[in-house]
């Protein structure tokens, strides 16, 4: 497995792939790997001849208040479990490369990216399309992973990708969850060991909602409130959104019909935690 | 020549191309080719082993109040002449295709965009950097040509290229002027006979400003003033901006020194011209 440093060491690794008719299988992450990951890397590894990763904490897409400084990095770690899953090279670049000088560009998906996460997170969305974009155009995937976890970034990413014709498939694998429930999340890394349990609450009101849905009811209004009160009575979390929205547009529905997503943002103490859930109805 | 008018059909001709290690030389253009395009078609044919033209007027670059309805059209002319100069493959899309329901994606390069033409049409550089990612994705060319008659949509795409890490390169092109000076543009079919002698002013206040700064004129606005008082005093013209810049960032210069850009847009009548020269002092 090689490390590969530089935009121009990257490019050519690509570029000599594809000159010999090698599909390349792609995971951009910004390390910290836990097993959601690495169910996109073994995807990644079984469906073709290469399988690259990125490793780049993105500034572009951290507020300035946000926890761009203390996001955890470990290229030793990351680097052995990408080598035992069979990766053939990751992409560690510095943000001085990515980001040189008068940088100027950016891309953004109109309507996607300004509420949910987008509410509190503003600029979010187009620093994630924008470093998507160009990592796409240096690695020059066939296939490109991403987690279901963080659904707002999917759908976003999917739609850039047809709109702008890149010419690569981009397939969204199953959230990786604890035991108990908790999606895996490189921010978990920042919970107390009693936060970790009172962060469970989160995937338990997805399942409630489900339960719900199942049941009967499909006022989304009625679920997004019976999921408020579970998680209000049993925890101290903060709840940023929760939300029930068209799976593609990620438009809020009033009722509950078809495959709807639904999808919430909540605080954990000072650890802000995502999770989603497909109801069908 | 094939003339391919589905996204499907150009992907596929491209795909196959790069498999069999061909080098793509493509000319995005609006069709209504001239002179000033041809220069171009043959740079391709001429560098690359095949190369593609695409003649699409782009709606998402025209203002509401501007002339999208009334663009000149003519695909069998157009045909006709890229046939002669050895183009491989006519990429001949419809609107709807390009910017299907809901399309969402826009690709803005900032602070290069909002003056000079973008403050006359704003959102048209948004809609050209968009346009020219959508159809790099398509054509995945190994050389875009662009001409330097375009000063701002050439620096704008250049950037774009750059900044996203667009694997091909973008080369620029010589303007293409009539005998009288007049530069080439499918937009002077809109001039009476009368208003196209008029035009010839543009290039003339362009030559005169090269040979203030010859003589050592250095001072940006005493140069940009002298041209306006030329072109007030021999034309009707009505001047929307002349203004001398930084060749790469567009960047308004009070000295001439180094290598800088002359820009210039007027309205002859009612047509918008623009025009540009590159002076060295």
């Amino acid at each position: 497995m090689r490390i590969l440093r530089t935009i121009k060491q990257m490019s050519a690794f690509s570029r000599n792939a594809r000159l010999r008719g090698k599909s390349i299988g792609f995971v951009p992450t910004m390390g910290a790997l836990h097993e959601g990951h690495l169910s996109l890397i073994r995807q990644a590894v079984r469906d073709n001849d290469l399988a690259v990763v990125s490793i780049f904490v993105n500034p572009a897409q951290f507020g300035p208040k946000e926890d761009l400084k203390i996001y955890p990095r470990n290229l030793a770690r990351d680097a052995r479990s990408c080598r035992i899953e069979g990766v053939d090279a990751i992409f560690y670049p510095e943000a001085r490369q990515i980001y040189p000088k008068n940088y100027k560009t950016y891309v953004t998906v109109e309507g996607l990216g300004n509420h949910l996460c987008g509410s509190s997170r503003p600029g979010h969305f187009r620093g994630v399309a924008t470093v998507v974009a160009k990592l796409f155009n240096i690695v020059q995937p066939s296939v490109a992973y991403f987690g279901q976890k963080d659904a707002q970034q999917s759908a976003i990413i999917k739609r850039m990708a047809e709109d702008l014709n890149m010419p690569l498939e981009v397939k969204i694998l199953p959230t990786v969850r604890e035991a108990g429930g908790l999606a895996l999340s490189s921010r978990n890394s920042y919970l107390s060991a009693k936060e970790r349990i009172e962060a469970v609450i989160l995937s338990r009101s997805l399942s409630f909602a489900e339960y719900l849905v199942k049941n009967g009811l499909k006022d989304a209004d009625r679920v997004v409130s019976a999921m408020k009160q579970l998680i209000r009575k049993k925890s101290r979390a903060k709840i940023d959104y929760i939300s029930i929205v068209d799976r593609e547009t990620l438009m809020p529905l009033k009722k509950i019909s078809g495959s709807c997503l639904i999808v919430l943002a909540a605080w954990i103490g000072k650890t802000r935690l995502i999770d989603n859930t497909v109801v069908k109805a």
